[in-house]
């Protein structure tokens, strides 16, 4: 059945013929297999046009900056799921992967539509520090947090926020989102009344907006960052297996308070 | 309930406090972030070293040829789900990648195992022919097909093959498996009575494992670089939407061939 | 790291020892299988209690009819996922369960929370009717779609939205959320300015909400349902393989309209 | 591209028109919804006849028996899912389906085939005993386990295996692969020179296979009846969230024994 509007029926990202495979109009085999890295082919993919060099540096740096954190929860569930089911690494994957929500991960997103909208507030010429309280202000009324603020293990400072925007003044490519992002923190000790640092996932869209990124491909980077982390652990998983282990502890932190006969001793195992 | 053995309890990987985060022994923030490529990172993560020049080189190069090539199954199953469900581009990703299996984008995993087997064989004394003639002959008699050879499109030749093996030789990295897919690619006409060209999935174990790349991460290469093209064609469906009309189309080639009343119309939509 | 809160840490729904499995206080082996069936089950499994026989009924209806629909987007993907990888059922299974998103399926949930506001106006005085009309207006001055009306397809009537009420009715379990669904499709060709028939989404939370089923777990129901479905479509695409044939016709139906040498001619493929 | 054999074309489940669904040629809203149980409406789409009551009890006792276990690795990573990505209860559910592989849950499928290759022997001539262990040793020779037999908590004796075979012989449908099964396990202690007892996901195809179930779709009764049990603790953990809690106690059972700066001290969160 037809679901939805049947209008565009077209793609520019890749076509082929028997010999020749075009990628945003490139021929893949001749100009780009061995002549780009992968950091500038994802670029190139996602908006048609190679990156700068400081484009791609800025792209690199949140990749590597949000690829691999520890026994984080995807990793568990994918180091989990490949233990259950070693025949399809895929599956373990995409189980890690499905952890990439508004929660964890996800967040950079939601915190690019947040410096999107301080954004555009100060071209109807507020000053960023203005926007900045007005919109912090509209997201508290509506009960909802400050995305790319604030973590739980790095509480003061998370380090990877200062590196990013170190690299992007490297590269010349500070803007707009890089200030915002300075200014809601220093703000928000005054409008939440605690300090809430800046974290990595709201130090990345800050500075691959200012780096012209798409910003509808902004749950791109910690997807992708994510997927090389999530191989690594799951190429160690298959010699050095800890999902059960960690299933077992998991499962061993939670009491049952359901209804039970007298006289039922739950297992210790 | 303990499952499987519960012996290894470590990882290797990455650990953190609240101002250090250490990934493979490196301090993420003052040694990595904008030190180093995405493409290292990622050798980094799975090995536990940065890659030489030359290993970046050879896995940049099967990453950019293995992210993209259309309209496949993967693609288009990543495009109907974030059309079903647009509040979830992991669950658009995670769908997609579920499509890299055995027989699609999967068999790199397969080709490194068969011409490991190859290899094993010619570390006893046989010749690469020899080796290669008995180990396709087992697998003939097992009804298995030859993985890494053959394409539905690039039947005569997979340009993306070739060019990665001349990257490889460029970076004068060429190995026992490059060679061995060669030899495969020479017998199969008499063995299989047709030629059969290596394909992209065949080149792809081929120059990593002569590079030095684990073998259990081969699949690892596909996943992540597949995973780039499904985000890129993701932002297209965002803005230019195709996936119900992709749908629309794959269930209006398909006809019903179960019992009816006799007066039952299908629809034509 | 701790994320998040770490004050509850209990479950409720079961726990084992070496000779017993309670689920929801009940010995499984004892009391559930062979004396209940798998719908009674999942009841018990939500709500910690037995459905009665006219919940019972009601939750098979709805069950029933929203298991199978043809080759919608959700059973397309997992059919083209399992013959790129017939490894792994699950992950055929998993990729179809994806679609099952706000837009597609998923609105059941939306509809039952639609429902739900209005059912809380008429609490404090309002009128089905007049609490309807404020609820509908609300959405469509936030630019929303009115969840559980129209139909691609059966657009003049959802058959099997009427035959959910007539079940409702049989089993003498007709409520308010029943009455204001009805009241809705009454209003809507004044308000919206045509009419839109009440649909399966919009029947199924109508009569489950009445039955008193647990809102937190209407997106459930197309989700258990639609699982039953997809196994029968993978079970056939084991003997009779589509997967490929559908992919290459919504291949097909998509043209390129990317950047292209002036000489180069895509395949017809 | 076409990708495989294009000559199947049909489906024989579903198909529509805009007054009427057919649902393996029965009219959906008239003949199905409120007329037949779930259960019996997932045999009628696996086989396309609706199941004697013998056939639905049988079906209905394996789903229940299989629904639910406690937090096992695919009900943590589906409340973890959730936590992380409360958007998308489909991505959870999908996160927990990928962990019904061969290892867990998926061991019905295999245990199935190991019976029918058992049962295969019998059909020319030998004894159930005589062909069970001639399977069992070919299936020690490659080094695989013997599918549907041991349990890591239900060690002498699952319950559940026994309540299955006393459900077959209540509805008379007790046949030879109940035989083989239990032959098998007599054999198991003189062949593996250890007692293992039959488990639930051995006990699971023998009862299926001797009431007609279709073997192709063996891996669907978990995969279905584990859907049902994920929906319900992913209803708990929307008010009684223990996915984080669970996360942090399975990271905490694990070490870091990479390099580290010989001055660095993990976090003891």
């Amino acid at each position: 059945m037809k679901i939805g509007s049947q209008v565009h029926r077209s793609t520019a990202i890749s076509t082929s013929n028997e010999t020749t495979i075009l990628v945003r109009g490139r021929d893949l085999t001749r100009d780009l297999i061995g002549c780009i890295g992968f950091t500038e082919h994802f670029w190139l993919l996602l908006t048609g046009t190679l990156p700068t060099d400081a484009q791609r540096r800025i792209l690199d740096a949140t990749l590597v900056a949000i690829a691999e954190h520890g026994l984080v929860p995807s990793v568990q569930t994918a180091r989990m799921t490949l233990a259950a089911a070693p025949e399809a690494l895929q599956g373990a994957v995409a189980a890690g992967i499905l952890g990439c929500g508004s929660v964890v991960l996800g967040s950079s997103e939601a915190a690019g539509q947040f410096f999107a909208a301080i954004a555009a507030r100060t071209e109807t010429g507020e000053t960023a520090a203005q926007a900045a309280r007005t919109v912090v202000l509209e997201y508290r009324a509506d009960g909802r947090s400050i995305p790319g603020y604030g973590h739980p293990l790095h509480k003061g400072f998370d380090p990877r926020a200062q590196r990013l925007f170190d690299v992007a003044k490297e590269v010349a490519c500070v803007g707009s989102h890089i200030e915002i992002a300075r200014q809601v923190e220093l703000l928000l000790p005054d409008l939440l009344g605690k300090p809430l640092a800046l974290n990595v996932s709201g130090a990345i869209p800050a500075v691959l907006l200012d780096a012209g990124y798409p910003p509808g491909a902004l749950k791109g980077v910690p997807l992708l960052a994510r997927t090389a982390g999530l191989i690594a652990h799951l190429l160690e998983e298959q010699s050095r297996p800890i999902g059960f282990v960690m299933s077992h502890a998991a499962a061993a932190a939670i009491d049952y308070d359901g209804d039970a006969p007298p006289d039922f001793q739950p297992s210790d195992e």
